[in-house]
């Protein structure tokens, strides 16, 4: 039932949660008894049930998210603070990337990710890196479904899309130009496990026009290799 | 069953799954394939379980976890860049701390709380400011609780902790000096909802003997008042 809140749908009354899990409201309400007891769910002053701390607390031990994030923290930071940019750390699930943390630039382009939020694998660069070494049938399975598109620069054909792909394993980075805004790209290098498994990327969400990517990649691919050596051997399992 | 997994256990078995949560290994075995299914579980290599990205996702959702942090992260940069000490942002769960963020400064002293830890509300600066502003029944339960000693420093006495509340009260900060390692001081100050309610606090974690107290206490204080202007109304609600 708690797979009924989503980005979009944060805080629900009894009647909603009822709605969307399809269950009746009488079994709901023994069950949100029961998770607002243990912490997953807080009930507000109005009556609307949020997620709860409890549960925050339980993901934060997920070694993907928290355990790839503190490993990772300060070399964002320093990136951030030398470059003053959009700083991004993902992982890819299933056929999509989830953004693990997000340093916003001081005067930085505004990106539309935010942290625990998922986008398209095609049209970010963490999302080529991260799918340039998926397995092939998941490389299969994101070019022969729809791809969403963001601007008139979003690749959609999925021949580009292989050849970017291609271009990404050979450079060591990606470059994702203005596909999800028309003023905003990025630059995203692999990070590695041990065994030298990708298994997540970094990048810098730079302004159009400003720094060319290939002055950047250099910077991402030292951080990431930073990264890669931080890594502890639990943040790296899929 | 997801319960068991603590900061101290955060990789089991199916055995100790099974151990741990006091069910049969084939009901553990059947609701694993589930969790695992769904994405609130992962399986490593080695044939052990960890909590799953699926999971931190659906924290991540959580006003007063990383709501709360999204809204400070700009404040608790700007902390971390002008100090170059250790920033901390807490809530309170009960009787305790959690830590929603912590940004280490580079040179700082070492600290030993983590982003979705736990610690003692009397022993730290953030605990204390949360602590004075507590409804009496959570200051009286915690009061008449044992209270853990971490150094000669820490408070155990509840005359001298009243004492410090109400000292944190009256000055709008709290300190907490040598309570929790011989080397660090913390202090802390109030972050406030649109209804003036304290529902979180930010710290300074210093070195003992640098930067008296006294001379930190405006930084946090504007700080704190910053963040409080900057929350979304979700992230308030406890």
């Amino acid at each position: 039932m708690l797979g009924v809140f989503t980005p979009d749908r944060r805080a629900l009354t009894l009647s909603e949660l009822s709605r969307h899990a399809g269950m009746p409201v009488s079994t709901v309400h023994r069950l949100v008894s029961d998770l607002v007891a243990w912490g997953a769910l807080e009930r507000d002053p109005a009556g609307c049930f949020h997620i709860g701390l409890r549960l925050w607390e339980l993901g934060s031990l997920a070694p993907r998210g928290l355990g790839l994030r503190e490993a990772a923290l300060p070399y964002l930071e320093d990136l951030s603070q030398v470059t003053r940019e959009n700083v991004q750390l993902a992982v890819r699930e299933g056929t999509e990337v989830v953004f693990v943390e997000r340093i916003a630039g001081s005067k930085a382009v505004p990106v539309l990710t935010r942290v625990g939020g998922r986008f398209a694998l095609t049209a970010t660069g963490v999302g080529l890196v991260l799918l340039a070494h998926a397995p092939a049938d998941v490389q299969e399975q994101v070019l022969n479904a729809p791809i969403t598109r963001y601007t008139e620069r979003t690749m959609t054909d999925p021949r580009r899309i292989r050849a970017a792909l291609a271009d990404t394993r050979s450079r060591g980075y990606a470059v994702s130009d203005r596909q999800v805004t028309m003023d905003a790209l990025s630059v995203a290098a692999p990070i590695r496990d041990a065994q030298g498994e990708v298994t997540a990327a970094v990048s810098l969400v730079v302004r159009h026009g400003g720094a060319a990517p290939h002055t950047l990649a250099p910077l991402l691919l030292t951080s990431a290799r930073a990264i890669s050596r931080a890594l502890p051997a639990a943040a790296t399992r899929a």
